[in-house]
């Protein structure tokens, strides 16, 4: 990995410019590790085809002459309705890690998601004064589980977000044939893991990260674990990675504050529905009690849009912050985030929406694709 | 920008040879803003796509020798159900601008939509002796405004064309990349603008137009807007930019005589639904208490009878005509006007259509895609 | 045009292999007389890919050892529901023309229908002793029409086939761009015309055919000029031309006793509707009323087989043929004829259909397309 | 055909590594014999599509530590729900033939079904102490038919699976082209026919094996011929080849313990619909009174999971185990059947899926395609 001298400000006027940049900044095994999906890869492609499928019925007259992009998500105030994504390791392609995203997080004005697998520690995260909610991982060792829970507590997190949709790590095709494995430098800052854990060694013919995920990581995860989490925190409790509508609502019932509908960005179940076409039948299910955010394929401000008027209050931005990290460090990551919310800012004008309450009126169509 | 010498005609057989003939008229910069759409321009391949789409059932043995192409729309007679779209600045393509192109819609017998950005006075353009009607973007000065309102009637303008989709510029790529501003000799003659306004100026990383449309456009328009208009002209009103069918509805509460429904051909809502696809529902919606035109993506007179059999009483025709000026002038858009005219009338007949009436009758079938 | 010595037998596994021997065998011009459509040729694709969208649902255990192809179609049995669809002018692919199509539709058993437009006289065709059945273009002299018909029936056509989707001639842009032609030694054998005629000319920019077709056929065809015909002829009348459903039952109503569902191959409505979709729905109007056929895009005996399953008693094979007479005279269309007799009797084996009958209760399924 | 020195392990990551290095093993016309469908091929790509057409909505939070993949089929306990298809003449693409694949079947826990055709004798299959099912062509024979039955059963086979879908072999357009024909080597050694037979000798523009099967095979199968075989052996028996909800029906009343549903990997008839688009309604049709399997199409573990989610109850694998065994011999064949293990395992704990009876739970959506 090379740390790139920033994105060139001429040349990005939309993402893919950052994604090229950043391909150009990475060595293979870096973006591989990006990028890639698990298995044959369908899933990404079948995110990207499924926004691309939603065509937005645009209204006119409303009024609107500047849309306001603000936004709630779980008890937090944001600049608009996106967080960043929680994603490991993020020294990984800029020196500057997750201290650089989330100092821009903090500028733009939306949360940032703290990654248990973060390459900073979550403390020193959330001293850039950035809103952040922490992502969990159960892990194995309960104790060191807890603890994980109460530092994120105390270092002023506002949400937990426990993810489910990792019982093992998705075969990612490309890190085994790379034999991926994590630099000296960077490493599980929150696990205490040095270099020479799992996640460092190469293995043969295996992704060094599957290995330290299966050791590390509590298997066989439970409603039960859920509900037991519920009961020893106080912040809003968010599961993320739910496609099933029965799950969304088991996770109501559970004492969800939120769901994230999420594939995992088409890392885990090759072959999953994209979450943009499982949100409308979990937002149904929910039916308002609880807030519903989506991830996986967002890539544009328009995208935004697309969630929102099909039931989610907000999305996670995951790759493209990376790339943004990647190209640029901080700056780079406020190029993305200032792309995205100029973005939705004017489809959310374009389409006459003068708040993201609107947008949830907004009729959609599928262009091509059986309903 | 070349002045070509005219559209070869033995090469010539249908509008994508005046495509490929305006192309190599033209420079980058301004090909690129004839053809660009707005973000990642799906709307531009969506548009065609529906079109193509939709597959058309002939009839037979209806005594049709040769179909009369007549039609009235907005209280004008004209040769075909077809007008020439309002587009700004049309000398940017050729130095006859919006002169040649009336003239051409003259001989040709169809309505010529003068733009408020038109690069020719209104008055001028009029004495073309072309039928024309005044396309509206409601300036901030609303002086001005009644003014422009008040110089179009006076000119002869019989119908008063509002658009609506524009409460900003889309964000159309190519330009931004381009940083594409006017040339000195190309001005909004209409509102006696000259060469050092914004749209001249090069910004870095922006364009032009989309500085000045900001400047120059009131922001915000609603219903109450088009009421005050409706209040203070007597000539037909059109609201160009509708999609969805409670807007079409609204426009007809408001004393539209028509609507346009259009996503500005793939210029302003990137993601937005392909008019054609929005036809049916806003025809069916407005039941006949207004007349609906159509326009985006039209590209042949095939594609003015799947209108037609769709619901639309006529279409507007936009990028075909600007290429038919870039390539040849006045001459280039007689040749378009009378491809499509030749087009249109051979498919009415072999579809068993004695008049525009009869297309109404026509049965379609979505080829591939979900109803 | 080169008369090529045959197919060589090695190679020629399927219709596509004589295909290329055709494309080969022939000059450009001739060459895309045979192969283009009118317009964009979007039907051309779509013919073709409305047939590979039906999926076919085929039966077990039904003892059939050997289907028999055999069939019934307009009160003439056949070897299989296949009959030569009429085309204009075969002389331009070979200098034995229809005589060499005729005598291979005779061994191979099946129907040849004569073209209004043979470049050999309807009584030289018939004289060959194949089971013939004359097209008719309704000419504008209709004394000549009257004497046509006489014609066929005296040398012994068994039906009357009308064409009633010309009512002018498809704009085929390959004939107007290459300013098609015929050559002087081939003409409209039946109409007496002999070389100088519109046919024969070139004309700038435009095909030679469709000028001909103008001044030679009766515009403006009616229901009631198809009366008149079956008042005229005790042959059995069919009706080619049709897609909407209405029309078939007026062909009912008029006395046709069968209809072709066709889009002429794709030569005439751009944008029509490709036949086989058009089928099910002409099958259920006419509900045993009258026989039902099929042509446009018909390239397999298991197209054959999926046409049958959708309601049509038999097709009409055009293309397919030429190619075969293009590539080696008689015994290529004898290939063609046993090609497709071989891939439909296995075809009907492998989806243990004993008889062409058996067929209609095979079930199909569409594979993407909406319903 | 080349014996290759073994799949290269660290290349191999999923089946299609496997499938390069055995195209890279074997001759033109040995890998066309493995690889190529009948007619147009559409069918092979159509099985490909359809099941990325399924996307699969896993479930979360269920416990599920580690899948268990442990089936049970046709009163065989296998350790995954997926036996291996029968598959002629393995001996073609490794020396070791069906020996070495029988083997890896045993090694991996999974059942071995034996071709009629296989290239080793049924008895020496069965003694590898692999779980055999035995595959039935009825044979014109049917006294060596009755004796193969016999043979099976003496051998050890576990279950009776008679192939419906063959009433005469396919057109498999690459072997005409190849005139391919069996080495003097390989033999169907359960029928005692040595070198010179018919699948032996090279016919002009036909496949031996095509000559072969029309020779050696009974024609014209009825449901007769199943309910006499019922009566002859008390081994389970398994139906393959069906694709009619209709038919499936039929087979339990002929007294089937088991339907495949197969399009015969797209090698019969042309234009069949994929047996996984098949295989919900066979599977409602059948309503739990007998077992249904599935092949045609499956490469990967997330593909058995889809089968099994649209109402299988396990799968054939084919061409993949014939790679591994082409790449690698038996080695390769271990694997393969240890790739799809792994793929099945992972995807079933990725869906939440404790055991494969859970699997059935699982909501799947079409993608694309109309339902």
């Amino acid at each position: 990995m090379t740390a790139p001298e920033g994105v060139k400000a001429a040349r990005t006027v939309c993402l893919d410019d950052v994604r090229a940049a950043a391909e150009a900044a990475l060595g293979t095994g870096d973006w591989d590790f990006v990028e890639g999906g698990s298995g044959t890869e369908a899933v990404l492609a079948a995110n990207r085809a499924a926004f691309a499928d939603v065509a937005l019925v645009p209204r006119v007259l409303t009024g609107v002459a500047e849309a306001d992009t603000g936004a709630r998500m779980i008890r937090s105030d944001a600049a608009m309705p996106v967080a960043v994504a929680p994603m490991a390791y993020q020294r990984l392609v800029h020196e500057d890690g997750e201290l650089a995203t989330a100092r821009a997080a903090r500028s733009a004005g939306v949360p940032f998601v703290v990654s248990t697998l973060s390459s900073h520690r979550v403390e020193d995260i959330a001293a850039t004064g950035a809103t952040t909610w922490f992502q969990l991982y159960c892990l194995r060792d309960r104790g060191k589980n807890h603890e994980l829970v109460a530092r994120a507590e105390a270092a002023g997190c506002e949400a937990l977000m426990v993810t489910v949709d990792v019982p093992l790590m998705g075969r990612r095709l490309r890190d085994v044939r790379n034999g991926f494995a994590l630099p000296d430098h960077v490493r599980a800052a929150n696990l205490d893991t040095g270099p020479g854990t799992e996640a460092h060694r190469r293995f043969g013919g295996a992704s060094a990260l599957a290995v330290h995920t299966s050791a590390a990581f509590a298997p066989g995860l439970s409603w039960r674990d859920l509900a037991d989490l519920r009961g020893r925190t106080s912040l809003p409790l968010v599961v993320k990675g739910i496609l099933d509508q029965r799950d969304a609502r088991a996770a109501v019932d559970a004492g969800a504050d939120a769901v994230v509908v999420s594939n995992h960005g088409g890392r885990q179940l090759d072959g999953a529905v994209p979450s943009v076409r499982a949100l409308p039948a979990v937002a149904e299910a929910v039916s308002g009690d609880c807030e519903v955010l989506l991830d996986s394929g967002v890539r544009s401000g328009t995208d935004v849009l697309r969630a929102l008027a099909l039931g989610a209050r907000g999305v996670l931005l995951g790759r493209p912050v990376l790339w943004g990290l990647a190209a640029g460090g901080e700056q780079g990551v406020d190029q993305v985030l200032a792309l995205v919310r100029t973005e939705l800012a004017q489809s959310m004008t374009l389409a006459g929406c003068a708040d993201v309450g609107a947008v949830a009126g907004l009729r959609t169509e599928r262009m091509w694709a059986h309903a």
